[in-house]
């Protein structure tokens, strides 16, 4: 089933389908120059996608306020049908991503069923143990998987297995750990105790863990920790993954590091080392700013995307990297940010299949260090935008999805059948 | 009255008092050799304070959750009989910085009154256009003085002459304007006109101002805005007093700047341009952190204040900067952080009253590097804490306020008063 | 005259002007859709230009380690045909801006006329106290125009007023001062007695500027003084401008901020309140890197541009921004360094043309973020190379202006009339 | 033999004794009434040294210029003989570092020699390929140890083993590698596959290395490499230890990091994962600053001492890290920066020291995240010069080190000496 009607896009497209004829010719006839055939890139394209965080289709805030939209999602059936909106449009997000427990239901079994219907599969889950949930034994206050407490660990231990189990039963194959545990002063914990700690606990985890599932842990670098954080970085991250063994991975989220850190660089190390596992993908300035991905700095999201293609195309060992989106759109509608920056990603993607590898591993080595740069920006500055278009078009999906969504009205749909949320004024200052 | 009975202090007081005058006498013999009357210091710090912001004593937090601790006050008298705590042990606190809305009342005067009762004066009134209040009739979802719609601004500069009102009746003599106003993606707002309109509606908030009220502005360089923040520097904000005119000021908070900023060069920059309002103190690692003031950077800290000492002792122009702690304890009893906190401001000024600066101002001129950075470490590493205990001791104070509270069991009383508050889970993420 | 053979670049055009004109053809295409004639973006661009500095053209390095290219050039008149070579091809390069004394000679008509035979106009003069030279008579190791020595400060006072009197033999019509004045350790300076000495020296020289001159100050944020500089941000920076009076302006060097600074906004402000002088433009990604103008985040350069354009358009009182590279090319030849980044600063101009300001300004005002960041978006992935190459053509300049420069066998040349320079091992880590 | 008189040290020490006593003394109380016995303090203070880097005692400088002082040492016996008088004075600096090639010599055994004839021992050996030398057959401006050239990896290989067998000779028993290979622009290196060339000389190196040394590798942010350096952090550090083996173990510059890095976790990481190799202390406010230790972030210094406390008093597996200063002194005395970053080390550690560890413990297990800080801090402000001071007198050191320098007149003796080296305008910008 679809969630908005099948006219609405054709009449979309038809309105911009000439135009997209001339210009992915006129695009065809370019790279052809270069000896890369548009045909190939298109199917890439087509064939890639990037799962939706469940929590993404809500409007997000900070520690100060939430500015709520209108038609905010109730539940994760609301959810879904707000993801399947983005896919149908896109043809870029085939899967979501849950978070237990804000998407946990009884019926596990009827949310599968309607994930189907809507054409929309289970991508990794996501464990919280950085919040004190209402009926929770032990707070985190303190920490979860590192938790000083044995009996707190073990709830956090209990919780990401429960996680799994929900996962099997939808079909996921993955385990997302983030834990906020870290400190806020110096002294408030010991580093190596709180290691140690969480290591064991992620060893218990990683015992539950079925044989075809991969277990992905996540560094952040700081907050909601402000002094030191257990999983700080990607040495810590690597650290972890290779204690836990073959099934362990390392998420680089992109807002997640230090000031100014080269993370394309991050990236080819984990490579490298076998022990990559994905990517939640957003954008910032500052800090994590959980932006729209590409809307800050798009180049080094290509750049992201040259190691990736590097890997992919030169068949590098144990190359399967699971791609998500990881945002908080507070001032804009989250289903158009969503669609938008899935594009971003397949946009990136698009871009670095197009380098010209060979002759870049030519300037690499003859220290062409102008040339290197050069083929570089050429692929970026191209503008593929006519080989994504062309790619969601031919799957029925839209040539342009936000104005497809706009001119469907499926946001006053929906903000006429879910209740107003009034504003929240947290008072966290 | 006092919220804790005096013998508990003086029980307290009496294990350690020997040690304290033993400590107390020699650190006099060590400052003598220096050419520095310890009661000199003593002094300026018995008469040295700084305000409590009331939202201070609660618990604060972050997107991702907050978890309260017991006792958590309901309002602002209940924050004002904690802030009275503080006062009592360490005398350094006698005013709070009320917030409005959040310690809105009906009853003004009785709220004055019963600040008078609590020996608390009331410092700078703060106003709060960075939320959406209950019956707030429109958003800041866009921004408050600068939004473009001019009824939203007109909200926002009422709100901010509602602010004085109350402040009169307190006896406040300042008002200080944080907004969150800013815009999260490139494109989104226009800065030129952003910060016209924000200019226009201060404007209109300044000819409200008292003749013998100061307004201070405060930059911050992102959150919640993460892509351009109106008032996002010391730059913008020195703008803005000028255009505004002589009771205008910068406020400075420790954490509202970019990576490695010098921002004691920016607090002798407001002073030397007869600008600097006063400062929001706390500490920091890596964003606006709010942590506990000293905790991180003790000697940043310390510098800060070594430009203010120096305009004090020199009696620069103009020079009367208004003092706040501004932090968020997530995981200490806030009143333990703020008495702490409130010390080591206290501790900072200790320590640069007695740099030694007329042989500090020869180094400087003659080039001797060296000698003049050991001059200030040299009054940093002296441990100045029984200067501060002294001071303390002699206004009724704890001379371990720590000690004392924790032995007056005042958190255990107040936890049977005031009800429970549960975790919070925002699902903000 | 021409420094390479008119037939080289005809010959390297020919190869691929049927392929440009196709481009061309069908940008104007694309671009008419959206309402924008390629004609009136082609004009703008072939009249726009950015001054090379005269330094620029020889290989840079850092404190480790120099790495000299072939035919480096051994003085001004090197350097001047090295400049012309950029110019020839690019067409974008009309003026070269000196450095005193680096570029010092006796003669200074013939340096005049030299410049005219290549077609070279001089732009801004560069003082330097930021090195003490063979003769000098005083160090500027403690500084220069700040320094606490009176006849030091007189010093660097008439080497910038010497430095005038150069350019009005030359034809410059501004004097750009950058400083390394601050200090290495807390307390080895007094900021305020700093700052004041420098504001007083710099009204000196501002005496002697001719009417129709400007002066620029530089702002950077350190380095060579690593704990404080004395001219550190634009806010000092505006202060300094303000105080000299209506012919001195900020200069902004886009390396010389703290990390994650929103640059487009102090552009922004600049031109605001009317003190923008202009840019030195170049890439970072960590400190002053001074690498190639947009080879590291392309898309601030362009919003640098928005920000200009938006200016430009506008009609912006008492807008003229003076525009010249600032980089150090330590791994690449440096004229075809050059050459790139005069191209990346006319394609960010060329792309912040054809933004759709009108629609933009709907978006702003309309609270319709999404829209506005995609609407500068749009506009940047715009591929604008046919028109930027256009423009070259018809000035005949070159297609591919490093193709033809490769062809032209120039750097070979020069390196057989031009003696090798051997490794530079400093020693200073 | 001596470099300074004795007699000059004696009259120095004898102004200040009887204070130093009392201080001592009074000091002794205090720490008893913690349960610290000062005696054991000051015995450890007393064993503890830093390795002083020979070329530390020249005057530094940056791209822009270097001042050089007077006296600038000619050669490594020059420098040999300034190091002794650090040691001399502070007690604290047993060891030199050396450099090649900036300390060859042929007379290998003569330069043993006069180092046991001034009482130094050779600490680690640093090797040099991030600067071509004079007669040097291939450059390194493309890389050394990652180069894509093999001839030019053989070479810098060669080098590496060079400097172990000179080490050998001088009873060096580490061998420090720090290389600046990496790359200025993205796609001019390929990272996986420098990294394979690097980890492949590497363990050509190591299979050079006798079985009682340590090969140390160093990581470093950037610089001079701009875009991508091959040991960027102290992730790809582990990995290089890992890789090559046993003796391999990763150094610490405090410098060499991003913003904000919470160094002290690193070492902690390092301890745990038994890699920590020792470090190269100095300090920064905004990257490879290279100032002097302690004098822009004291607390911070103390934080990483008190991880190096925790592992010793813990008897942590393996843990044996070597200690080095690494610093610029641009703008004063060597000599007299490598005295008082000497004592600063000394300084960290000995208040690391007196942190009871034992309630620290308490603290965090327990989560009371205020007296844990409290600990540290109490710890950190305690005025621990009197132990230092007197650690220095019972080895015929000097109570102030800097003072009897200048008392002394060497600086003014070799001045006479060593011919005059005037100021270098590099023109590197």
């Amino acid at each position: 089933m679809t969630m908005i009607s099948n006219g609405v896009i054709d009449a979309e497209n038809e309105k911009v389908h000439a135009a997209l004829e001339a210009d992915y010719d006129h695009l065809g006839e370019v790279l052809a120059r270069r000896g890369v055939d548009i045909g190939w890139v298109k199917d890439k394209v087509a064939a890639y996608g990037v799962a939706v965080p469940s929590w993404g289709v809500g409007t997000g805030g900070t520690r100060f306020a939430r500015f709520p939209g209108q038609g905010e999602p109730r539940h994760i059936f609301d959810k879904l049908e707000d993801c399947a909106v983005i896919q149908q449009l896109t043809r870029a997000t085939p899967t979501v991503s849950l978070h237990i427990p804000w998407d946990k239901v009884d019926d596990l079994k009827g949310l599968k069923q309607r994930g189907d219907e809507l054409g929309l599969g289970f991508d990794a889950m996501n464990s919280n143990t950085f919040q004190d949930q209402p009926q929770q034994r032990l707070s985190y206050k303190y920490g979860s998987l590192s938790n000083a407490n044995g009996a707190t660990r073990q709830q956090a231990i209990d919780h990401n297995i429960e996680c799994i189990e929900i996962g099997k039963v939808l079909g996921s194959k993955a385990l997302t750990v983030w834990i906020g545990d870290g400190s806020n002063f110096p002294g408030q914990s010991h580093f190596a105790r709180s290691f140690e700690r969480y290591l064991e606990a992620m060893k218990s985890i990683y015992k539950h863990l079925p044989d075809d599932w991969r277990i992905f842990s996540e560094h952040k670098m700081y907050e909601p920790a402000f002094y030191s954080t257990v999983v700080q970085d990607w040495g810590s991250n690597y650290l972890i993954a290779q204690e836990l063994g073959p099934k362990a991975f390392c998420l680089v989220d992109l807002g997640h590091h230090a000031p100014n850190v080269n993370i394309e660089m991050i990236v080819s190390r984990l490579i490298q080392f076998k022990k990559l596992g994905g990517f939640h993908f957003n954008d910032s300035k500052y800090g994590d700013d959980d932006l729209d991905t590409g809307s800050i700095d798009p180049y080094r999201l290509f750049l992201v995307f040259n190691e990736l293609v590097d890997a992919e195309l030169s068949h590098a060992d144990g190359f399967d990297p699971a791609h998500m989106l990881d945002q908080s759109h507070n001032v804009t509608d989250p289903i158009e940010s969503l669609m938008t920056s899935a594009m971003e990603v397949s946009r990136a993607y698009a871009q670095a299949l197009i380098v010209d590898r060979e002759a870049l591993g030519g300037y690499q080595e003859g220290g062409d260090a102008l040339m290197a740069y050069e083929t570089l920006k050429k692929a970026f500055r191209t503008d593929v935008e006519p080989i994504l278009a062309m790619a969601r078009l031919e799957q029925e999906g839209a040539i342009n999805p936000v104005s497809a969504y706009r001119a469907s009205g499926y946001r006053q749909k929906i903000a006429g059948e879910r209740p107003a949320v009034t504003g929240s004024g947290g008072g966290i200052v």
